[in-house]
This record gives structure tokens, sequence and C-alpha cells, in this order.
């Protein structure tokens, strides 16, 4: 998918929120554990319900890497179902992958040769080789780690360097000499608020998957306000707060009231662009 | 495995090496592809073959997740054949995850409840509480990475703070703070040749995993000289060097005369230990 056409289904749907698929066997209605796979029921569930409120999922790897084999074959069939049934919804392998070279060249085809996804998230520490290997396929795109939403964020990301510049920063700066704004987005906390000013600053155009408004506590007027761009530039993620809305058999209804809900503040903030 | 029973292997078996289990089905020996689980047929023959000369295994989670979910299950019995046959052996989930909290969680569930692993390499970019998750599982250890063995290595992990502190430095010594040297070790790419005494100037007592011999041109008379402490302290990693060694149905002899080469001069750094 390009930037371009991102874009248009973000207008067209009015809404720039990406529900965030961390399927919690744990936490799913317990009517479902009857199904020959929970996970995908689940799933499927949540995914008819809220597409009309969304433009991309990102379903989080950890959660069927808990599962083993079988959980790999649950997050196969979820992003086949959203291929086949939304093909317009961009959708993201929340992975955080990174290595060197031959390495990362896996996990590349991992995601986007053997399944069906538009993105992936990667981690920046290893540098310029451990990314190489996921950009060059077409119309996919890298979404690299610059300033997370969680606490640990403060340890690295906001050390200084010798010329002032913290390293969300250097990673947001080196890696546009890597790969354009048309292949690259950035992860943004949604819990770093005014941070986003500064980010915009280096990285104007480019989109920003943000997590962390939600169970985690980030602002989404905030985000808005500090990282709206042109083209709007924001995909939002919300998980939790969707996912678990009602823990009954109407599950599904209840995640649809809340996607609409973030959905209607977005309409808001969308009017300007 | 505690930091003294790797130790007490690694004086028993003369070897720090750790073989890294890349296993490239596109590279393996073709008349293995007849087989039902070919990676896990070339696996087996490779660990029967080395098992003699190491005391370390690495699978490369890549490698497996290229496969999609038949690709998770001859990792999951890869690991089990290893438990099963060599208890011994150190198993390491070369994986390089780090999220946040409850996404961590998944993962150190991955590679701790559900698999065998003894360890799990881990990115430290996210900080703190993307680490701690791992941590706290007895007998389980935590890889963090620290100074990787790629070029790219340069772009964020040799830059200075304000400090004076190169990013590589505040990792090993911030990390000291979540964990001691009974649970964590850091990945220290062979490459990197002298800045292996700066390492030990801040962790002078942790095992070091070394990736970088081999394949990737590190040394190991030097990762020996200015890396090894007391308790050895290192386990140094050999893929592709040993695994395709030969590309013939003979392949597993060689990878064994390959294993005890190195092994050969493991033994005699480890005279003084």
């Amino acid at each position: 998918m390009t930037k371009q056409q991102l874009f248009e289904n973000i207008k067209k749907k009015q809404s720039f929120l990406c529900v965030g698929l961390d399927t919690d066997i744990k936490k799913i209605p317990p009517h479902l554990l009857r199904e020959e796979d929970p996970v995908f029921a689940f799933n499927k569930a949540i995914i008819d319900a809220t597409a009309d409120y969304c433009t991309a999922y990102k379903p989080n790897s950890a959660f069927y890497e808990s599962l083993g084999y079988k959980g790999q074959l649950s997050l196969e069939k979820t992003v086949n179902y959203i291929r086949r049934n939304y093909p317009d919804q961009f959708v993201i392998a929340d992975a955080k992958r990174g290595d060197i070279g031959n390495t990362s060249e896996m996990y590349a085809r991992a995601v986007f040769d053997n399944s069906g996804f538009d993105a992936v998230t990667v981690a920046p520490y290893m540098g310029e080789d451990s990314v190489k290997p996921f950009l060059g396929y077409p119309g996919k795109w890298v979404i690299l780690l610059a300033l997370t939403s969680n606490k640990g964020a403060d340890d690295f990301q906001l050390t200084s360097g010798t010329d002032g510049e913290r390293l969300f920063e250097k990673v947001l700066r080196k890696s546009q000499e890597w790969a354009s704004d048309e292949e690259m987005m950035y992860v943004a906390g949604a819990t770093q608020g005014k941070l986003f000013a500064d980010i915009r600053k280096i990285a104007p155009d480019h989109f920003l998957l943000v997590p962390g408004v939600g169970a985690q506590g980030g602002s989404l007027a905030e985000v808005a306000k500090y990282g709206m761009n042109r083209q709007c530039g924001l995909l939002v993620n919300s998980s939790r707060q969707i996912l678990y809305a009602d823990p009954t058999e109407r599950f599904a209804e209840a995640a649809r009231r809340e996607a609409r809900k973030v959905s209607e503040e977005m309409a808001v903030y969308l009017r300007d662009v």
C-alpha cells in the first residue's frame, strides 16, 4: 500500500484507528474456548465488528508465539482473513525484529513473502544493516521504533549524545538516510505527549504508529494536536480497550461500540486535514 | 542452569563453543528434502555430530519463522531433542525480543514456559520494563544485546552520550541495576576485538555470548585474549562455518570436524582458567 492510498483510506473511513490484535487466550470470552481455534474465532469476530471504524490491524506477534505453532497458525489465518475480506486494511506485524543482515532477511521473508503483512515493526539498536533487509519490498513498510510508550523509554531513548541529540532523535535522523517516508514509519508512544512536536521537527512527513492510547494512558487529543500532518500522518493503536470491552458473548458488539467511539473523536481531528 | 554449572560443563568439555542452528532450508543437503521434516532432520544430525564438542546450541528464531507454523514445529522438536538427549547443553533462543511489559511477558512465556530454552536474547532499546518480564524464571537467562558484530553497531551502539559513555556501555552499566551476572549475559560481537577490554571494565564477571567468529570474520584468539575471565565467561558462537561445512550427505561428519577443530583451539585458551 502506498502512502497516498493509506491517506485515502483514512479520509474515506474518517478514522486513523489501528486495532491491535493482542489476543490473549486467557482473556477471551469462555464460550469461544469450545471453538476449534479460539484465537482465530475471537479475531474474526473482532475484525468483522470493527472494520468499518479502523484503517489498520496490528497483530502482536508475542501473543501468538506464546501458543507455539498453533498460535502461528491462528496468526496466519487471521492475516489471510483480513486480506481476503478487507483488502483496504493496512496490516502490521508488531514484532519488533532486528538482527544481522542474513537473519533480518529471514524475518523479512517471514512477514512479507510468507504472510500478507503490509508492515513490520523493527528495533533500531543494531543499525542500518539490521533494518535494510526489510526495505525494498514494493508497497511494504518498515515501522522503526523511535520513542516508545513505556516507562523504559527513559533509560536509553531519551539520553542525550555529545551533540545534544537524544537517541530517539538520532534514530529519526539517521534512518532517513536509509529509506524515505514512502516506505518507513516510526513508532511514537502516545504517552510522550508534547515530544511529538520534537519528532515532527525531524520527521514532518512520516506516518507515525502511535501505541499507548487507552490502557496505557496516552491522550488522543494531544497526539492529534502535536502529531498530525497534512496527510494525517498518524495511525493510533488501541488494543485492550477494544478487544476486552466486554467479557461475555457480547464482546464483539462492545468492541464495535468502542471502535466507533474512538473513530468519532478522530473524525473531529480530521476535519482540517 | 546456574553460572557455576555452565562453567563446569565448559571445563568438562574443554569447549565454550555454541553451535548456532541457523538452519536454512535452501542450504541443507538436497537428500534431506525427502524427509518429512527436513529442518529437524538436519538439526538432529548436526546436534548428534557436534554435541561432544560444544556446550551450547543457539537456534536462530528467524530461520524457523521464515517457514511459518511448520518452522515453529521444527524448532520445538529441535529444542525437545536437545533437552531429552543432551540435558547438559545450554539452549539459547536467539530471538532479539523486547517490547512493553505485557508483551515481553508473552515472549517470555513462549521461550521459557512453552519451550525448554535456558536463555533468550533481548534487545535493550525499550529499557528496563521491556527486559524485566524475562527475568525471575529460576535457572533461566536473559542475554542482552550490548555491542553486536555487524557494521550497523556503529550507528547507535558506539555513539557517545554527554557523559562520554557510549550507548553499549550505558546498556552494560544500567542493566546491572536490573539483574545480576547469575541471570544476565551480554551479546558482544567477535568482530569488536579490543573493545572486549572496555566491556570487561564494566562487566568483569558476566558471561558474554559472542557471535561473529567464522563467516563474519571475528578472531577467536582475540576474543579469548580480551574477553575471558576466571570462569571462562565466554560462549562463542559459530553457525554457518559448522552447519554448511559440506553440502553433501557427509555434512554431519564435516560439521563434527569443524566443531572439533574450534573446540581444540578453545581447549588451549582454557588451560589457564
